[in-house]
């Protein structure tokens, strides 16, 4: 399992002997061709910081001098690199510890991803050591990381290197699976820029959440793409996403182990926890990453965010010499929600001139083969398309790989920067890496695509980034009681509850309310309570109401130790019923929209909900009610009485009204759940988050 | 807009001088620097036949003679490519029909694609001088067509080049856009097999149909990739899909213009018209075909499917090196529905020998970094899960392109042609064309995917591909008529109906029965009855009957000149109500299943159906109504009575005993539409599909 819970971040002060290790000792240096010590120190030839080589059965290898042990070096090294097997692990972190080194990373595998017990245990050991010893960890059963930059390569396998010296801003990459991301880090060999991937393999410490931080925070790092299996203390990642989004630093993740098979093999990898999809998706969007389903979007997502300029208008353009792509085009703009609209006079008086009958002057533009005998046609109308205002980004179809390609590309990026549009190449040649990709890969002003398909789903993406980073300036979440006091003030009927400050107080409110209470802390710091472990349910006696409020106090100080706590929620507890959520959101071009769905364990199982341009008068709540798929449980569920739809529908009404009236103000409505039994609906938990 | 809606498909006997010609003359030819002409001739410096110059400006171009005009010319051609401009055409193709030429291929554009009446004109009468003198026509407005086996690589564009000569069979490629076929052509430079190329254009004469089908009986083409816009009829494309399924020869095909936008900007591009993308899919899946909705999926996907043999068993093991790839797999597999089973004690044994207790010696397989010390381990491993019986393929993902990946995907490949599996390798790496891609792509016993998603996809499809290739022997289509008396039989209520053979025994029929009445002609090569334009709706009076009696029978001899027909059935006009689809299909897994939707406009628009487990019972057909997200319309829509649905669940209810019952006769029933107004219910038309 993945250690200390819910430790805060490290952040990259905290990890910069490891980061940025002046010297780095490998410990299990050998002589032995393919050994993980020899391939170690292959891969660090071009380090422009020390290197020291440790094991006691060697003097000298090749022309350098071997040490017995960390201590007998000529200086404390920044990172150690254990090559050794398992079994000698923990004796080497502990002298690690002793001596005071900074960071070490150990491949070594047969920890915790094993299953066994006794491995678990040691694997606990070795990072409490660590810990102690304010050694950072890294691993174990980690591939490596590498920094371009430094020429810390550090790896046992083969490391990929750039054709060309790595340009910054550059691209971080952060992998669960250390294959992964080599995989990923591949891409400098066709002239993407990487500067840094760093691997977690079983996270007994340092772990994906950890490294996203440091990235967020590295002046060399333009955008994030990250592989992500799971972990235990999943908002820890969510905290690390929102650090990205201060630094304005774009945040890709693919997720992993999304089904049964799927997270049955990652136990088995690197002993995560998988975790619900559904919540993973929603946590991270609130956060702000892009989250992409396919492995193959990663890179190009990623760089093509960190690249993109903020858009200055919502049109999407594309210039193309191919009606196919053309009509591709539009078929993936629809399919995204990407905005394709037609060229303003100057441009379209342009595009009139120098297109062919038989092309297409308006958006998509096809300038057709034409541009074989008229290459300068090409120019004339990518350069009106970029002045248009009409359009924050262009987007330049390439059905050929050949070296006519090349001059087109740097026009498209030349054009793009002097007007400030993002723009993108959508490569469609087959031939992968035929001549123009290399130079449209490392244009600074070119996103480079190989689907038509990516790029529009990464033109949306950061079209709604964009749209969140102006709309979530000063967005704050409003805490459990201020929103359902909104609420209450809108007719919702809300559950009964008094906020107390200790344990005693808690038993007077709960012997008001009635027993059993539910007990939930209240902090504007802690929005996700239940992950966080500080509520408890069903206490049913003052013993009980005592042991629930101290054990609800130790978990927010442990899971947010800076979260500053109002008190506790003392409510009484609702009986069963059928649990409903009725929600708001804001549609960036449609306004507020209320939503209803089915809660608790059925959000999941169904993903079934109504959506509503908000307010709605009480037929359409009602319609919303009967458009649901499980409509039918509301007529009675496992023995509840019939929900009473006036009532439910009156809920609905009411947030949609709430949602409409203060739409300038309130960017998200969750009344999560309503638990509905016959006449009775009361909203037991709420959420609003202000603009 | 294309021509001849209707002709039937152009067979390879018909194309013979086009695809194998003996002689090419060049119209238009040139000594002018990167003008059609001279770009043609170029391209035609490896073609084995001979090829003859046309330019009356011309007496000699560099070493070859040069001809006023075709009648001059030593032999009659047996193809003439015209790379002059669009106002020379019409007189060429008539000097070519006069001369007996074979074919002409035509690059101008400026004819129907750009929507003026007149070019509209030009082009029918082009296509009609073609016709009449026999002579095939391809084009207007196309890029060429490339032959690699015979070195007939025409075209004005740059033409890819394989950097090894052609193996045979190889893949087809069909594109109505020349530059999107061209673009996937390219994947000869990095290995892809591929034969030929060919690229329709406006199709005025030869369109997509016609090239899939010579593809389904070319000999050296092992699988089609086809990228299609739109047609006036395809059932064209349906029937050429239905030659290559007759053939073996997957067909993969990615439509265009799915959207509102594609449509319209396939309008103006090849003057296509798009079609309903939902009924583009329920057609070419009957027929065979292979979707992919993303263009980088088509070349892999056919390629794949050209190389594997037949499932020798369902489940699908991954062999990995990297636990991060092996998650990745159980995702997809689970998303896409391709089982993953675990091993037999025998392939069991090899993996708890040879994997260490940090991988996973469970499917999918990971066999860990250990494969660095322990080479061998995979080759034990592959070999042990090759031999398997529950295995019918095996991937192997690949996450590093350096030279050791090429053994290993030759390994792979002798593996699996040695025990008859299909095998793919899934390329995770960023380095695209790395080490080892070309010999995985040209290893006659691999796929290649650069994605896994797609892999799965592709896993999924050949599966179900060779399912229905089983199941669909001998498969039948019941005549409407036959289908209503069967579910007539299960006591479904059908509409009336008189089968006549003559128009003034419909008239008779029709006063019978009560006007006013339907007329369709009743035939079991005429499946898709509205397409083909035989149903007549509302007539009523004699006159009409007898002028639409008249109407439908010319339809049916235009659309389908050879079809049997059994004569026109005469019903009396079902008066309007809801309309409901009640059918049923077989799935793999499950065996039969029921599904009950919204029919008419509504299909589309709310793709709105709920499916059960054949048969059901009473309560579950009434559960299966209220589960329609559009159940609210049962009570009541645009003014009809409620339906009674006691009445229709009945209809579900029999429909899925007949299914249940017939399950190993039956493969698909589909009652479309069933007309429901309060307690009238009629099934007005069905349709059965005999195993």
């Amino acid at each position: 399992m993945p250690a200390a819970a819910s430790r805060p971040l490290y952040r990259r002060a905290d990890l910069l002997r490891l980061l940025e290790p002046r010297s780095i000792a490998i410990i299990g240096a050998s002589a032995r061709p393919a050994s993980f010590g020899e391939r170690t120190q292959r891969n660090l030839a071009g380090f422009g910081g020390r290197v020291h080589l440790v094991n006691a059965r060697y003097d000298r290898l090749g022309d350098q001098p071997c040490h017995p042990n960390v201590a007998a070096l000529p200086e404390v090294p920044d990172l150690a690199v254990v090559a050794a097997p398992m079994e000698a692990v923990e004796g080497i972190v502990t002298e690690c510890a002793v001596s005071g080194v900074g960071a070490v990373m150990l491949y070594a595998a047969g920890f915790a991803e094993t299953g066994k017990p006794e491995r678990i245990a040691l694997q606990a050991r070795i990072a409490e050591i660590a810990r102690a010893g304010r050694v950072r960890l890294v691993g174990p059963n980690c591939l490596g990381m590498l920094d371009y930059a430094s020429g810390a390569t550090i790896s046992f396998a083969a490391v990929p290197r750039p054709a060309a010296p790595p340009t910054r801003p550059a691209l971080g990459i952060v992998s669960q699976s250390g294959n992964l991301g080599f995989a990923l880090a591949q891409g400098v060999e066709r002239g993407v820029a990487i500067g840094r991937v760093l691997a977690c393999g079983n996270s007994a410490d340092l772990d994906v959440a950890d490294c996203v931080a440091a990235l967020a925070e590295d002046p060399g790092c333009s955008a994030i793409a990250c592989v992500f299996e799971g972990m235990a203390d999943p908002l820890r990642l969510v905290r690390a996403a929102e650090l990205a989004w201060e630094a304005d630093k774009p945040l890709v993740i693919t997720k992993l182990a999304v089904g049964e098979g799927g997270a049955a093999a990652a136990l088995s990898h690197t002993g995560s926890l998988a975790g619900s999809e559904a919540a993973y998706r929603a946590a991270f969007e609130r956060a702000g990453v892009v989250l992409v389903d396919k492995f193959e979007a990663l890179l190009e997502t990623a760089a093509f965010l960190g690249k993109a300029p903020p858009p200055k208008a919502p049109g999407v353009a594309l210039v193309s010499t191919s009606g196919g792509a053309a009509i591709m085009s539009a078929d993936k703009a629809e399919i995204h929600g990407v905005p394709m609209p037609q060229p303003g006079p100057a441009a379209q008086a342009v595009l009139d001139a120098r297109i062919p009958e038989y092309g297409s002057a308006r958006n998509p533009v096809d300038i057709t083969a034409q541009v074989l005998s008229d290459p300068d046609s090409l120019r004339a109308c990518a350069e009106a398309i970029c002045a248009d205002p009409a359009y924050g980004a262009v987007v330049l179809p390439n059905g050929y790989a050949y070296d006519f390609a090349t001059p087109r590309f740097a026009l498209l990026g030349e054009l793009a920067a002097q007007h400030g549009k993002a723009a993108a190449v959508v490569w469609l040649t087959e031939w992968l890496e035929g001549p123009g990709a290399r130079e449209a890969e490392a244009n600074p002003n070119l996103g480079l695509f190989r689907s038509m398909d990516r790029c529009f789903a990464a033109l949306a993406a950061w079209q709604a980034r964009a749209a969140a980073l102006l709309d979530g300036a000063g967005s704050t979440t409003l805490t459990e009681r201020e929103a359902k006091a909104v609420l209450a003030a809108y007719g919702v009927p809300v559950v009964g509850e008094r906020l107390v400050r200790d344990a005693e107080a808690a038993v007077a409110a709960a012997e008001a309310l009635g027993l059993p209470v539910v007990l939930k802390v209240e902090s504007p710091d802690i929005p996700h309570k239940t992950e966080a472990g500080v509520i408890r349910l069903n206490l049913g006696d003052a013993a009980a109401v005592r042991e629930g409020f101290a054990a609800v106090m130790a978990n927010a100080a442990h899971a947010v130790p800076e979260a500053r706590i109002n008190g506790v929620l003392v409510q009484p507890m609702v009986p069963q019923g059928l649990e409903i959520v009725v929600g708001a959101r804001r549609d960036p071009l449609f306004g507020p929209m209320v939503v209803v769905g089915l809660g608790g364990i059925l959000v999941e199982l169904l993903r079934d909900s109504a959506t509503s341009l908000a307010p709605v008068g009480t037929a359409e709540a009602h319609a919303m009610l009967d458009r649901l798929r499980g409509a039918k449980l509301l007529d009675g569920f496992r023995g509840l009485p019939p929900v009473d739809r006036d009532a439910l529908a009156a809920v609905i009404r009411r947030v949609s009204e709430l949602a409409a009236d203060q739409a300038d103000r309130i960017e998200e409505i969750d009344v999560n759940p309503l638990i509905c039994a016959g006449p009775r609906i009361t909203a037991v938990d709420a959420l609003i988050v202000r603009r």
